[in-house]
């Protein structure tokens, strides 16, 4: 499963009872976190979300409502006795404010806490199933977004078709990989005439805090689902502007203009209690837009 | 009215929706916040209590369970546009901590802050009504308790007696505060002929985190109620003693031999699902004893 569940969908002021920024995004059985506000491990544990399965935690930036529950869970994860690496990403001074406050506690974690500060749009994880990547967002601070992509999954095996052109079964996954098969007379078996494509592996982009900026959509084009902050509705675009925030139109037409297939938006001001205006007004631009609930898992 | 709320009465690890330590105590029209672990913002709206009104924040010490909460507190302040001063105490280096916070932010305030290091045994706020003092406690690092002290109250005055002796009214203030009153005919009135005693000011005292320690008996003697921590029931008595945290019993004869009135426990392990056994082992030695709950306002 390829999914995203959101924990915090609220900006800087928790209100409303939403609460500061972070989502798991589950792939190919790990939960990756991404931002960390305040509280975050007590939604963790009200979501029955498996704090031990997260191995990655990246963070956008340095606004509290993005990291504030950072150390909180970092500590969470030694008392518990958690033995896994952990890394975690996010730019400068985070490891300088994380190291300072677990110096002064006189704590020692009992796991590999490894974390990396981001200076660049780079390659952040690369398994041979997925990779994350990085990519610059225009906010007040230094900000980045998040793109998580699967591998292209391998070709299907036509199985009579090969059995028929004499293929031996070890060379199956061979032939999952695309590569052509030579028969001992000689023949050479097109990979094409005995396997059909792979599914595309699927991507989905966390756009973090930014406003409106058409330099985001070569990091997120043709995704599956993107996240992108809509803190505020579109009557109030100069004031988002002024705060490096976008608003329901802005998110929408980035998402149309980078053919995405699906947009959550998120990352709405406590000046509104209620969140229907929020869809309605996207959805104007971009019809397949979902608010970001908290607690409800969302399939790329 | 003089009393505590409980915003969080749990230890390390938020669990069974108990949260990290953090209380109010409200003492002539002014909220005192006493640690602050994380989330304790959303505790405060949650049992609608005024942000507004608190002044002073007392922090017993650096484990994080005692102050992750702050910097998303004095954020939020900011962004709420609260404007009065406000006093921040707690041991060093939590200035530095909150200061590299807001820089990397790039936040400026718009509430002048102020942060006081606590480096002994002192009295910390005086007025004319109430002090607030600290003191150190018997944990793994530098911790404080604080006790907060109702002046005594002015003497009562007698209107009748004080009519006969044909005090005027304009000295009835002098009267409150003790003095005689001398006569145009030279006849002294004594104080206690036209007055009664006023009520003893009353006292709360919080023991932060602490191993049992009978030197904190003095600084918390014949309070009208104590708080003390009992992170253990009794049969993990080394456990306690190792990590310099109570027992029930401990907690329990702490505030027998110094006299208090009624004690309160809190600051359990994240070991136990249920409560009562705490109680229970409490009242054997110490009768008067209640369970801190979350949300809940007790009288001092």
């Amino acid at each position: 499963m390829f999914a995203v569940t959101i924990l915090g969908n609220n900006s800087a002021v928790p209100a409303f009872d939403r609460h500061p920024t972070s989502q798991v995004v589950t792939l190919d059985g790990t939960n990756y976190l991404v931002d960390c506000g305040e509280g975050t491990q007590i939604q963790l544990i009200k979501y029955k979300i498996r704090r031990g399965k997260i191995s990655h935690i990246f963070i956008s930036h340095l606004h509290g409502d993005h990291y504030f529950g950072l150390i909180g869970l970092l500590n969470s994860f030694g008392l518990l006795g958690h033995q896994q690496e952990l890394h975690v990403y996010g730019p400068s001074p985070l490891k300088e404010i994380i190291e300072l406050q677990l110096k002064v506690a006189d704590t020692t974690l009992c796991y590999p806490l490894h974390i990396h500060h981001i200076t660049e749009a780079t390659t952040l994880v690369d398994t041979d199933k997925m990779s994350v990547k990085c990519f610059r967002t225009n906010h007040r601070i230094e900000c980045y977004g998040f793109s998580f992509s699967e591998k292209k999954k391998l070709r299907k095996l036509d199985l009579e078709k090969a059995k028929q052109m004499e293929i031996p079964a070890v060379f199956y996954d061979r032939l999952k990989d695309g590569m052509d098969y030579v028969r001992k007379d000689g023949l050479v078996v097109k990979n094409e005439d005995v396997t059909l494509p792979g599914e595309p592996g699927k991507k989905y982009a966390f756009c973090a805090d930014t406003k409106y900026d058409e330099s985001l959509i070569p990091h997120i084009e043709g995704a599956d689902m993107i996240y992108h902050e809509t803190t505020y509705l579109d009557n109030l675009r100069e004031r988002a502007e002024s705060r490096f925030h976008s608003t329901t139109r802005q998110a929408a037409t980035i998402a149309q203009k980078a053919g995405v297939k699906k947009l959550l938006i998120g990352h709405f001001s406590s000046k509104y209690d209620t969140l229907e205006e929020f869809e309605a007004e996207a959805r104007e631009v971009f019809p397949n837009t979902e608010l970001a609930l908290e607690g409800v898992c969302y399939e790329v």
